[in-house]
């Protein structure tokens, strides 16, 4: 929407009120989420995942996710999306007036079926539901499929590419509007990011429009940039890069939203951000999660002279 | 010497004894510096900076580099450089048998001046008398000049690239055997890191050989691997990050050996590194500098199941 109209190259959406608090055990007041959201649409960003329609009994810290959604669609041009992980989570998306809604969709079938119980081809016949009651309710919340574990998973290792392109292929046919690849657990690296991006582009053109990427294993800033040289130009990220990694006590989650702002700021291709803001915001979800360890590498050092905040 | 005759396409460059330490207070036992050594060598490493030959007042942890050589030279295959600051370390580090000597040129005029008390062509000036001084003695100790500051300077800011080119091509003309660019700072971007590269070696050709990252913001790896498409092969890094950065408290300074080895490892270039040995390597420098903090990200999740150690 608003990529034609301004100078922004770089879309980078804030993932930390979902995926990040999802990794954290303790609830966030939802007064301190609105803030959060504030926060970032006052820094720039447009696109937040606010939360997830997952039942609440499930993961009671994301039950206000329709309160977050009805909050942040009070701010100016600003874009909420949310988790689903089924028709039904999609259904409450659809009725909470989100701009958009990701379903995940894991290339591996191991990991599909331990954490979602249902294959990945299981899970594409649920999209294809997904979208047929997202037009059947004359709804406009965009359908977007994350495929997790495109380049790698814990449990069964390797994840061909053949497969996650085949899944791209099968999102595609099932009438998504955007997809994206995910390194879920911190596999990828660039090489494998580019070839894997330019491949995903040759099956789906734009609707290949998102990069997720995890720092576990420092690679994290490397994929981004690689991902970005294949042509992507929205990229997931999370303040601090709070949230970790469930499998690795102490590693990164998500590449912190900081981060990504700076690499882009020092390459010079403009998000839009303002990093001040973002640092600022970095301390404030520090004190409402005290005691979580947030990650990321720019927040030590600062930017250099070099680089214009 | 060894590239031609392995199938190793990498060559990492240990500089944690000269450069890590040089940032360390304390001063390390000759006897830990000697089993870090030889653990570097029994983990693949084929180069090592073992030492600097500054003047022992100035810098009395690195005043045992004449006994490092020495030890270096004693281990199959080993190639040990040690950083010269003037002629007259030159001179030690020729009669010490090294088998490389790095002289630091600054590409920023501030930083040379404040840093080294000469300009940048004085530097050059210099270069040249020990290229003569190596010859005259009929000595095969391989003169290296490693450009500073190549991307940006704390004192100064921006850091042109025709002025690195610049010294690279009075390097070539002075006669020197091989160019390094080093991010002294952390200031580097990989868009940056690619260009400058891609250009240096229209200039120097093969002789610009080496990369030099600090990863002060956390784009060393991204760094690394944006040099490796532009056709570097031979990179420094350090043992566990281990010597931070002088400007900015608690952040990286070199680029971990072990995160450079993982980095190469996950593309599938071989580098001759034994990942298992690196790590264990990390903990027994953890305890010989005992309250100095480490760095890098891979020692924390360890390597995916889909790399191999």
């Amino acid at each position: 929407m608003r990529a034609a109209k301004t100078p922004i190259d770089i879309v980078v959406s804030e993932v930390g009120p979902r995926d990040g608090l999802q990794s954290v055990a303790r609830t966030m007041a939802t007064g301190h989420k609105k803030a959060w959201i504030d926060a970032l649409h006052a820094a720039g960003l447009r696109e937040i995942e606010v939360g997830s329609f997952v039942p609440p009994k499930l993961m009671p810290q994301l039950a206000d996710t329709a309160e977050l959604v009805a909050f942040a669609k009070t701010l100016p041009g600003l874009l909420p999306s949310v988790l689903v992980p089924n028709l039904k989570g999609a259904e409450r998306a659809i009725d909470s007036g989100a701009h958009a809604m990701l379903l995940p969709l894991s290339a591996s079938h191991a990991h599909s079926l331990a954490n979602l119980r249902k294959t990945p081809d299981e899970v594409v016949a649920e999209l294809r539901r997904i979208v047929d009651l997202r037009d059947a309710k004359g709804s406009h919340c965009l359908v977007e499929v994350g495929i997790s574990t495109a380049f790698g998973c814990t449990i069964q290792g390797r994840v061909e590419p053949a497969e996650v392109l085949r899944l791209v292929r099968a999102a595609v046919d099932a009438g998504v509007d955007r997809i994206g690849l995910a390194d879920t657990v911190g596999y990828a690296d660039p090489l494998q990011v580019g070839t894997l991006f330019e491949q995903g582009i040759e099956v789906a053109g734009d609707k290949l429009s998102c990069a997720h990427f995890h720092d576990t294993r420092g690679l994290g800033l490397a994929n981004v940039f690689a991902a970005w040289q294949a042509g992507m130009r929205r990229f997931d990220a999370c303040t601090g890069g709070l949230g970790g990694c469930p499998h690795a006590p102490g590693a990164s989650g998500n590449v912190a939203t900081e981060d990504v702002a700076y690499l882009f700021a020092s390459v010079g291709v403009p998000t839009g951000l303002n990093f001040n803001a973002l640092m600022a915001l970095r301390e404030r979800v520090a004190s409402w999660v005290e005691g979580e360890p947030l990650h990321g590498a720019i927040w030590r050092a600062g930017l250099p002279r070099t680089v214009a905040a």
